[in-house]
């Protein structure tokens, strides 16, 4: 029920605005904030462990959230990074279990620990064997060619190459600028992901060019951490912070 | 050497003035920020994992947490809440485990599940086992006499027992206003830790009621929440916040 309603959210009226969150709380917060669907960002998952993202190291900690965040009463979906495995059918089963636990969603990515692309009939093959596994799973085939430097003439080839490989949509992360997201709109018949960037094209523009979802990556996450450092130097907090009650609700719900 | 540094903290000048972290990355970037120690908020890990504070169900959470924190370059405490065993050696068998890995400090409150509070002598068996287990380690002696409603009465006789019973400081968060700051700090010889209010007495101001320890309690987890909400709803970022690679950077010190 979820997982369908996640599907059609991304072909509304309006774009998709997907908070990245990092923990259950967070999480929930989102979703009192009135957000229908929440994702996660793997930054933020990595640097709350203590980890670095992007290196495959946070399987373990990004399924407990995911386990948590099913508690949801929103559709969820999991920034699994590259799949935490090189082998296909390894990532497969993650996506199983993940769709058996009512996450609505996965982001996989074809940036390779070490900041290299994987072939792209590797990362399609990976992401039919995916589909395979979990068919209902909204299954988001990220390119990082805009992502690592030197890649980014690749990219509407791989957005090409992910639609027919079955992605259910299509993420390319730093993509910015009218003419590079229109012609990736044109490339897919598949709902196209950009991140938010601060300063950059606003939600109305990126809905214009026709974004069907706008994440925000790991920028709540960077907030959250800015804002616990200026409090704690300056030794004043901003109004309107929930209280103790307010938090021990958000996670009793 | 960390340890022995924790103490001289609630000895020195000014007193200290300790952020309560929930992350490893909350914690490297309180470090960054050049806090000299760090401790831990329950309530943070608790919502972090989806759990409910001071409810005893975060055990692995917390030492997972203090694994981590123990790798920062400064003394890292520990809010153990009641200690998650009803049995003080299982509790002295914890805060052994944490001081060899080099956390320099616990928080072990008098609270317990259910908003009740421990007889004050079993609380004091409880301190005393755990200093005996763990000497060097700086235990802070949490009193939830104003924390929890109708104990108030309670809180100077608790506080001469704690010191009685070895302590090595003494917490009384909720403490507010001048007569009862200065009336606990005159009942014990030990460093007087109470909760940064906003609103109300300032660092300095506590300082001059004879306070050593100012923490931030759960005050800068809220705040960080909250700022995730705030930029997730306004589309729009604070200037000032952490790049993706100042975040990785701060998980590979």
């Amino acid at each position: 029920m979820k997982t369908r309603t996640f599907h059609d959210l991304h072909h509304g009226e309006r774009p998709l605005l997907l908070p990245n969150v990092w923990s259950f709380a967070s999480g929930a917060a989102m979703v009192e904030a009135g957000f229908p669907a929440v994702g996660t960002t793997s930054l933020g998952v990595a640097a709350t462990a203590g980890k670095p993202d992007a290196a495959g190291g946070t399987r373990a900690e990004t399924l407990a959230l995911a386990r948590g965040l099913a508690r949801l009463p929103v559709p969820v979906t999991i920034d699994v990074e590259a799949g935490f495995s090189d082998r296909p059918e390894e990532v497969a089963a993650l996506a199983a279990d993940l769709a058996s636990w009512g996450i609505a969603g996965v982001n996989i990515e074809d940036g390779r620990p070490g900041g290299v692309l994987a072939p792209p009939d590797d990362q399609c093959a990976l992401i039919t064997a995916v589909k395979a596994a979990a068919p209902d799973l909204f299954v988001n085939a990220r390119t990082d060619c805009h992502w690592l430097p030197g890649h980014t003439a690749q990219t509407l080839d791989r957005v090409r190459a992910y639609t027919e490989a079955g992605a259910d949509g299509i993420f390319v992360p730093g993509l910015a600028g009218e003419t590079g997201v229109r012609a990736a709109v044109a490339a897919t018949h598949l709902p196209l992901n950009v991140l938010f960037l601060p300063g950059g094209a606003t939600f109305d523009e990126l809905a214009a060019m026709g974004v069907r979802r706008v994440s925000y990556g790991s920028l709540l996450y960077r907030t959250a951490l800015h804002a616990a450092v200026v409090t704690a130097v300056e030794g004043r907090a901003p109004a309107g912070i929930p209280t103790y009650d307010d938090v021990q609700r958000l996670v009793s719900a």
